[in-house]
């Protein structure tokens, strides 16, 4: 007689963790609908070049990399968009001239939905951008990219949030007429995540002992990767119950840096562009505080004095590095959560789908 | 023989107090700038419909309520832009179109001043809103608007901040044809402000105690009050010490929420307008958790199951809400900082110019 195997899915966390390890899959499968990109890109050129983009929690989050996609590779201004101001006031504006993308992983999200159909009917070009193309997001927008993340069973947000990172970046770029680049640095991405996994899910893993007992932490990055910390702090949120804030590099500086303390540690993510300066001036302040760095990112080792480091590859193209730079952060979260005894599958109080307005 | 009389200025938040205490008075000193704003109006119309504002700290705080500003007051679009874009990236936007309000106290954030120049370059137009019409930012700028808050000496910004939030009131109101209005709505919040002042700071006096030992806290509000909620964590975390975050009261349920227990307290911004439901929406949610509640505002009456409530008058145009709903967290940070034995006037590691990238 023996003991019969233990079935994965029982475990507390083993969603996450595989939906964790499978983005490398989910890059690759969101690459075979270039084709799209390239119409909505077109499309756009066409009827809107100003671009508003509307989400909520890891959504708002890919939106934040957004406004840098559509700067840096078509010369364009992003916004993320006020979703309150088209929902709630019903302000009156002209919206001919502008392109909506509207984030939601179950296409559900109901004042997404609201906002959508309000943007079009003042003239928006309206794009859903979701997992299900059958979804009542979908159907309200004149225009659908699918995310190809597949289902995702854990609740808090990983493969979608990286496809949306992509997505975001592939359509820029074609905007910008070059989605072709854009496109092979993206799978080159997804080769070196695959790579490096199972070496940062070790090293993650090594940091969940020391974190056990904090409380409370700030996340900071600059420019693209101020959409990696904040992700990084939602997942630290939802999953570990750690009041993790994000804020950019330059306003640490200019205000929170005072409350910081030896037991208040900065999770810094650190990449090799024009930011970088920035990120080790704010870094310089924190270490005068006494407090705990840990460098993430593909300038870890630029940052001095951190106690913990999470260094992942750099990429081709440098504006891809929060592709990669965030999977720390949910390995993290993943051991972390584990760890407390928590279960990332399934915090509690929350569902896949939030119908709040 | 007798003792000397206390010398105020020697008293640990003496300044903060003051210029708290200030602020109806500073109010009312912007009011007689009213053709300045007109004329800024004008040729915001006429140059750049595109409203981008961009600062550090508080007044990226005020930029949030900006946003709203314009929205509701002139239908107009604001973006709080992205200053790395232009300085780090040097992005390739066509600015002629745009105008750029450049908010700094002292006038002397180095990358708001490089944006502004940037900004100029690309077409925009540009105008300086700062304490100090001789400063570097108003210098490159092509207008200014002074604040005229006065000379504001405690780090942490009060005064700037109420004049920032009704300079931008003003000018998107002479947009949107209605400047006249609302110069006068902000006269009678000056003198809601002066009388419910004495007993707003004994409100909040009074919950120093309870909150003495608190190291986590969520600030939340929606549509212009996210502002307020901004305003207020900056506040706890520069003087306080206490690690506050601001949340939309839409994102803390989409997510954060799960981080909730009875001793992480959430202060919530509650105001009669069209957001109120989205509130008290999440108000329940926060309850499930036990969460103790602060509600602040003028319908902070309405946050059922709230432990403790701060009401502030309802003024007369509910946009204008944010000036009265953010000074009981004002007068709680210094009331807290002084029971924690700290000195909100200069936070460790604090300047008043911050002249960090």
């Amino acid at each position: 007689m023996s003991w019969p195997e233990p079935v994965e899915s029982y475990e507390p966390g083993a969603l996450f963790r595989a939906e964790i390890r499978e983005q490398p899959r989910a890059l690759r499968r969101l690459l075979e609908h270039d084709a799209e990109f390239a119409r909505i890109a077109d499309a756009m050129r066409e009827r809107g070049p100003l671009v508003r983009i509307v989400g909520h929690g890891s959504s708002d989050n890919a939106a934040t990399y957004g406004v840098y996609a559509f700067g840096v590779l078509a010369g364009r201004t992003a916004l993320r968009d006020s979703i309150a101001l088209t929902v709630y006031y019903d302000a009156a504006f002209d919206l001919t001239g502008s392109t909506v993308l509207g984030l939601s992983q179950s296409g559900q999200t109901p004042d997404v939905v609201e906002y959508l159909q309000r943007a079009r009917r003042r003239g928006a070009f309206t794009v859903a951008v979701t997992n299900d193309p059958a979804s009542e997001l979908a159907q309200v927008a004149e225009a659908v990219l699918p995310l190809e993340a597949g289902p995702e069973l854990a609740v808090a947000a990983t493969k979608t949030y990286l496809n949306q990172l992509a997505t975001l970046a592939l359509v820029a770029a074609h905007v910008g007429e070059n989605g072709s680049k854009v496109g092979d640095g993206v799978r080159s991405v997804s080769e070196q995540l695959e790579e490096a996994l199972p070496s940062l899910e070790a090293q993650a893993q090594a940091l969940a002992l020391p974190f056990a007992y904090v409380g409370r932490m700030f996340v900071i990055g600059r420019g693209p990767e101020f959409a990696t910390a904040r992700e990084t702090a939602l997942k630290l949120l939802e999953t570990c119950r750690t009041a993790a804030s994000p804020l950019t590099a330059t306003d640490l500086v200019h205000g929170p840096v005072a409350v910081l303390d030896p037991l208040f540690p900065v999770w810094t993510i650190a990449s090799h562009d024009q930011t970088l300066a920035a990120v080790r001036e704010a870094s310089q302040r924190v270490r005068e505080f006494g407090s705990t760095i840990v460098a993430c990112g593909n300038a870890a080792d630029a940052i001095d004095g951190a106690e913990y480091r999470l260094p992942v590859p750099t990429p081709e193209i440098p504006l891809l590095s929060p592709l990669l730079s965030v999977v720390p952060g949910q390995l993290f979260a993943a051991a972390l959560a584990r760890g407390k005894g928590f279960d990332p599958d399934r915090p509690r109080g929350l569902s896949k789908v939030t119908l709040a307005q």
